[in-house]
């Protein structure tokens, strides 16, 4: 009855029903899945998660890392969970077998990473950022890189980083001060200095490897004059054994909110002796090397931030209930009145409903994501290619974004849920708050997104591939008003559609306008109704994929009947809820949308024309 | 330049330009006070919390309580600032002289308590408590109770609290198992044990005087067999002095996600020994003794959460006049430009105003309830008593839920606004994200108060008092209809108004039919739109209020003049800035209530149709 961790359920309909994952797999590509050894896949991942990585979850918040003379010590509980996690080849999921990967679609690895991340965050650092560096290694490293690194790092037995922010070049990058000049022997020597490093420095591996961002002596300053070099922590002999340590110093670790057992370090390059790297790419394109790691890193924040508040609904929901309090409210008058489970009072009932409407919206739409990495890679022509590779670009800022922020209002509902108990630390949900406000911050904040989408991504080619996406969601339309019982919903949806693609087209236009800045201070609200619109698409959709079943396990789709049958047939009640649920998303969160667009429409310029000194004296 | 707390200038104009104390005040109830002599005293409460009480705020969080051996050791640091509390005499400011109060009109108290909060919240609450628990001594006592307890509770000697919540019994109190049975000598001993009692236990003060709610020995089952006792810490004699220490024992305190220096404690009561405790009140009147205090802290709690708001704001501000990181957007091209500090960047502009605009909204909200306090006591008669007591009684929950609801965003958005630095300890905003959160559980969590809000406010006298704040708002609007530059503001605060009164009907009388449940499941968007209208409301008055000033200082109100004046003149700056946060406010965040609103008159019934086992299995 209980849940734990994602409801599986709901995942198998995402990945088969949805986004019918059984059939993209009889390409050739993944011939060596069926769905038989994908379930069995996922349930090793959700095993791994809910018997090992979770319990390690609240000592790895309450020992947290420790920083002692550059060393740094991780909480003792994630060695084990990081031999299992390695022994399981989880690391390298989707990449391509020669390298050392699984091969796995990357639909199908959300679904692993919506256990992982929603059992313990703060440890799946760690690995993930073996594959994060690792990546790097795998599409700009030369021959002797890749060989002397990569299945190390995809294997977990080295671990990675990525060195990118400096105290005054964060979100600004090409402000960074990090230097290299090259020696003799083609290497570089690096000095500068690091800060908000995860993973840093541990003690998980023997080794790290740092992707470092630096500028070459003489190089052209801002982000043009920026390149990549591997820096590992201990040097690697040409035949792949440790060498001396090279010259990089932990000099300290962040004391903050949430992700307690991620370490984030203070790193010092070449401030005693030599700090030697090897050129990653090419000289002066390391922005865009790391655009690369960063984009993944993007949707892997988004995928985690959803997957916590997963997890913080399905404690909530569990909570809701067992837990017994008051009498229903239809029995208030009766003083006989037994107390009755939280999840019959309406209020509670409300924060529930809303809670899984945002989790298995962003489920859907999280796999959807990667489902279009998978049909891209399959796509039969260049066209399709880049229609899904154009959906991915766009979508990313707000997979992000959007998802991060519900995240975090999803565990801030999880907490309310257990009223004054959410607030102490004898319950699991006030660190999922904790930790889960770090997405809408790191990789990027979320106003930068916002900026990336408007400035960058509603305009690529043109606006196609913005178009794509409206089509898309057309599309779903169109299937649902076929249905009946959909169609109500549908109308809702087509509207809202419609609505936004007049107000992107709107702001956009006023970005290239005089009213530049102003368009620009609309741009998080309008990545949240974007987010706020697909979300109603996922949900539409969802209720045509769940139609069929419903019918078969209802015997119709007339609202009495299926409610009937929900309450005796387990299959019923499934289905039933995904139709119920998209009918609270699409009617009562929507019309907000629809409001927030008029907003947007008005861009009102009170925020950028109002003086400075207006703001506060 | 930088903000200590909350902006002294807009506290004044919300004190006079808005509420104008200044009239207030000339009547005989105050005639201790003058306009000097009030800004005298919020100067010095200004100084105490900038100079005292914010300092001790991070070391009161980092030390937090200790508890040992039943002894509860509050943060060292507060036993100095407590001291100066009590000899500044804040404890009792609104009270009576005549029981040892100051007399203070409550709106001035609002600024006080909006001081004291936002630089130390976890402490405030001792003091508190002293009051409080005082409260209902006052009101309730004996002569005999109050000549022992009163002088003592106020001035801080003895402290305070309140013993209501059980591991069975917080929202549903009625189901609370603390049993009173009588003594020969008319004391009665008490039994039962409870927890998350705030300041249960501290080693501030000699003594704490609990109100314990308990049920006499065979008096009815739920709350009407409830009644209220006095339980000091420490037995007092007769004639004032300590005597043998009553068996109330400490059994522990809350880990907490936040107010650290507050401790919460669960409280055995009679377990040993013998607990002693007198009646307060009458006998099974305990509730309604219970619901004075009760509503106090309702209103203290939305004063707090705001006050936690305010502060957030002002180190997001100081911080992002600061910060320099990037480029000015229209300087992105300029490869020689300079990076500038982050309030020059759109989306950093658009999460400040948008934090000012709550701030300043809540205030004028949180003192125009303070105001209604001071009106109801000078009304002069029954009928304008009645009217304002009315309005006290309906905004009481829209006052606990919105504000704190809204405090947490706004702290949420401080955090956001340091970026990475933001979610480490370094910076105070993330004590302020955690300290914040318990504003919307505790005293009845924000669910808690939206029943009440549609469930009994609305409805009170047919409805007479939600009429009268409709009435309220109206001859704001109407006001601001005759100041041209106001005109557009005017309209769209009247049709949100119009809208909110058709929701609620709509929405009241669904909560009278049998489709009840689904209307309570609206019940936590219907006092949210109700505090987003109240604020539509009182940004437009605070532009009333400014407009005066404003011309006086620009000019004139056309806004290009206004503008170019504001940029060199700080008076003209400051009224400038309230037309355009009110601006702001009513232009892109009314839109979004307005579809809030078409969403509740919808009232979708998906959320309590659904099936329960459809939540997830």
């Amino acid at each position: 009855m209980a849940l734990e961790l994602a409801e599986r359920r709901d995942v198998d309909f995402v990945l088969y029903e949805q986004l019918e994952l059984d059939k993209l797999i009889e390409h050739d590509r993944f011939a060596e899945f069926n769905k038989k050894t994908l379930d069995l896949i996922v349930t090793e991942a959700r095993t791994l998660a809910v018997k090992e990585l979770l319990p390690a979850n609240v000592p790895g918040d309450r020992d947290g890392c420790i920083f002692e003379a550059g060393v740094v010590k991780v909480p003792e509980v994630y060695r084990r969970i990081f031999e299992l996690y390695r022994e399981g080849e989880w690391i390298a999921l989707s990449d391509d077998p020669e390298v050392g990967g699984q091969g796995l679609p990357v639909t199908a690895t959300s679904a692993i990473h919506e256990y992982f991340g929603g059992a313990n965050t703060a440890f799946c650092m760690y690995p993930g950022l073996c594959h994060g560096a690792g990546k790097l290694v795998e599409i700009f490293g030369t021959d002797d890189q890749k060989k002397l690194y990569l299945e190390k790092m995809y294997s977990g037995q080295w671990g990675g980083s990525m060195l990118l922010t400096e105290p005054d070049a964060g979100s600004d990058v090409g402000n960074l001060t990090t230097s290299a000049k090259k020696n003799d022997d083609g290497t570089y020597s690096i000095t500068g200095s690091k800060i908000f490093i995860t993973g840093g420095e541990q003690d998980l591996t023997e080794n790290i490897i740092h992707p470092v961002l630096a500028r070459i002596e003489g190089a052209p300053a801002g982000t043009k004059g920026i390149s990549l070099f591997l820096v590992p922590k201990i040097r690697v002999n040409a035949d792949g054994s440790l060498g001396e340590p090279n010259d990089v110093v932990c000099t300290g670790i962040e004391e903050k909110l949430g992700i307690h057992g991620s370490a984030t370090c203070s790193l010092t390059l070449g401030g005693k002796g030599q700090c030697i790297g090897t050129l990653l790419g090419e000289e002066n394109k390391g922005m865009r090397a790391m655009f690369h790691m960063m984009n993944e890193a993007r949707l892997g924040v988004g995928i985690q931030g959803f997957a916590m508040a997963s997890a913080a609904f399905s404690f909530a929901l569990n909570y809701a209930r067992e837990r017994k309090q008051g009498r229903n409210l239809l029995e208030m008058m009766n003083p006989d009145a037994q107390s009755v489970p939280i999840i019959q009072h309406p209020d509670v009932r409300r924060m529930l409903m809303w809670m899984k409407s945002y989790v298995e919206g962003m489920r859907s739409f999280v796999y959807y994501v990667g489902n279009c990495f998978d049909r891209e890679a399959i796509a039969a022509d260049d066209a399709e290619r880049e229609r899904w590779q154009g959906l991915i670009e766009l979508l990313t800022p707000v997979v992000k974004a959007y998802c991060t922020d519900k995240a975090f209002e999803v565990c801030t509902q999880a907490v309310q849920t257990f009223g004054g108990y959410g607030y102490t630390m004898e319950y699991p949900v006030e660190q999922y708050l904790r930790d889960s406000k770090i997405t809408s911050i790191y990789e990027g904040t979320n106003g930068i997104q916002a900026m990336d989408f408007l400035g960058r991504k509603l305009g690529m080619k043109k606006g196609r591939y913005f178009m794509a996406l409206l089509e898309e969601m057309n599309k779903t339309v169109a299937a649902a008003k076929a249905v009946p019982a959909l169609e109500a919903m549908a109308l809702t949806v087509e509207k809202a559609v419609n609505r936004l693609g007049e107000t992107a087209l709107n702001l956009g236009t006023t970005a290239m306008s005089p009213k530049v800045m102003t368009a620009f201070a609309f741009a998080q609200p309008l990545l949240e109704v974007t987010g706020d619109v697909v979300m109603g698409w996922m949900h539409l959709w969802r209720a045509v994929a769940a139609a069929p079943g419903l019918e078969k396990h209802a015997g119709s789709l007339d609202p009495v009947a299926r409610k009937e049958k929900a309450e005796k047939n387990r299959h019923a009640a499934f289905y039933e809820g995904k139709l119920r649920v998209a009918e609270f998303f699409i009617h009562t969160l929507l019309p907000t949308t629809m409001g927030k667009m008029t907003a947007i429409s008005g861009v009102c310029d009170a925020a950028m024309e109002m003086p400075e000194r207006s703001f506060g004296n």
